[in-house]
């Protein structure tokens, strides 16, 4: 490596990104001040709401700044430390993203406890994408065993957590997916029923499986899609229902407005729904690292990586996603 | 009078209803048996929901029969009875609806408690219509002193009660209502900022709104609208900001579904959207009566009726009520 590169936001999309958007540029990083350490990473996370944070809005996180480089979830190795907490070679994690060598203070990297898994999985199962599913599911939907979950995007990294943590704590899952590949997977993961949104309307194909599976509704609804799942979920919720939303990734790039057909069920119903982003539960996060941990180690919670090779890819990967090009969690290896 | 009458639902409507889907018929009601009393009503209810109850779909409150007497909300005076619990002359209230007569248990009424205010009260602020503003503001959306709070349809009901429930409770409201009258009457009512939808685009006027009494937002929406109105809310709200989802009386009848510019701000806000029925709080209907009893008193709760006179009006008095031609509490009186 001759020097450290990063990708930088060159323009704010409107609609849906394209290669555009992006450009890889050198970054020069400074010598270590004292307390701070150099990370050479190792893999990328490729995350839907970093499109949120291509747009110039004030929201959750800020937006990135144009012409500056793009922040997103990170693993890599400590090369350099000037910092009694970090050590030249350990693992850590961290939100500085798209780029090949970072430079911080300590406290902005944080060392992978050691758990005995792969690299990546601190960007997937036991990063934000598992935190993301575990405490929407079990903190926001407050879905217990015996209820029936409903859970879109159900081959996408945080959707096919929920549906493994759901089978882990005893409940009943319907997964939707796009096409037959990602339903077979969804099915391997442990569902009960599976809609493939591609074959029919979501809301058919979701009646269909509450007919397979001899119930009459659905107790919680993760959604990760918005529009069409959402509506149908309003058209199957039993009374009492809880609705998580994660994600509307069909909203995320412009298009016409989502239309509710079943909106008024929210009433007859009572249903309860609730946006939540993952980090409200940090205080938390040691409840999620040992079930996830022990899940993750009895083989009840298993995942599937798509991965794109070299930090030139990372755009693409991210540009995929908006096309349902992944199964399990889109990474970057460098 | 030469014999009892009641409005029977003749055909099930599609879209808005008609006169045509309406019939007055006589009714013959039998002879008192034991326990049985026969009241006389003196007001009748006329409520957006039964729009609901006229198509043949399970929900909530079960359907209208075809070729059956319409129930609703009214008021009457006993006239005869054969039980020990209600005596003639009594005041009670009960559900069976758009009729002159009606004959029935004595649990089937119940009688108005001695509070001193008007027979209608029952049908309105102390009735159905008060005590889904008091558990929908005050439980579902969890509504605190220094809050602020939209609220649309403002200028009936429902939302003239939150209004002043609001006020009395020490929160900042807005209101928003179509044309000036009522929306002088919101602002008669107490609220601190009023949206005329008629004028303007909701979500405009709600911005305008919140500049003019200095606040960046909204912390409770009491929807009993829905489409632009729910939208507008999501546009608006502060960081856990909560819903009470009371009615959507745009979507009541056939119509495009509505559609949602702002929807994905559920997540970034953390927005808490909940529907609910009065019904599911009716063990705390003494602290309603307490409060609701009080601020009537005291003169902090107002109320305004639109009255229409004779069993004859009852089915355009209903139609009138998707058209918004009540200001207040939409009655018959016979």
């Amino acid at each position: 490596m001759t020097g450290t590169r990063a990708w930088h936001l060159k323009a704010r999309p409107t609609g849906l990104p394209d290669m555009s958007h992006f450009e890889l540029k050198p970054l020069d990083l400074p010598a270590l001040g004292e307390g701070e350490v150099r990370v050479e990473n190792r893999w990328l996370s490729v995350d839907p709401y970093m499109r949120g944070r291509m747009n110039d809005v004030k929201s959750y996180a800020p937006p990135f700044e144009l012409g500056a480089p793009m922040q997103g979830g990170a693993v890599g190795t400590i090369v350099e430390s000037h910092s009694p907490d970090l050590a030249v070679g350990d693992t850590v994690f961290h939100m500085m993203g798209w780029r090949e060598q970072a430079v911080g203070p300590a406290s902005a990297f944080t060392r992978a406890p050691a758990m005995g898994v792969e690299d990546f999985q601190w960007l997937g199962n036991l990063g934000l994408t598992g935190a993301t599913a575990y405490f929407g599911l079990l903190r926001v939907a407050e879905a217990k065993p015996g209820d029936v979950v409903f859970v879109s995007a159900a081959a996408g990294a945080v959707g096919s957590a929920v549906v493994q943590i759901a089978k882990a704590k005893g409940m009943t899952v319907i997964g939707s997916a796009g096409g037959a590949e990602k339903c077979a997977w969804v099915r391997e993961l442990g569902a009960d029923a599976v809609v493939d949104y591609k074959a029919q309307p979501v809301v058919k194909g979701l009646m269909e499986a509450l007919k397979a599976i001899g119930a009459d509704g659905i107790d919680v609804y993760f959604d990760n899609v918005g529009g069409d799942h959402l509506d149908a979920a309003f058209a199957a919720a039993r009374n009492g229902a809880r609705f998580a939303i994660c994600g509307m990734i069909e909203g995320y790039n412009a298009g016409p407005p989502p239309a509710f057909r079943y909106i008024m069920r929210v009433i007859a119903a009572r249903i309860t729904i609730k946006g939540f982003l993952y980090f409200d539960y940090l205080s938390e996060m040691p409840d999620f690292y040992r079930d996830m941990g022990g899940w993750i180690a009895s083989g009840a919670v298993k995942s599937r990586e798509t991965v794109r090779d070299g930090i030139e890819a990372a755009p693409q990967a991210f540009l995929d996603l908006f096309a349902g090009a992944n199964v399990g969690k889109m990474l970057v290896r460098l």
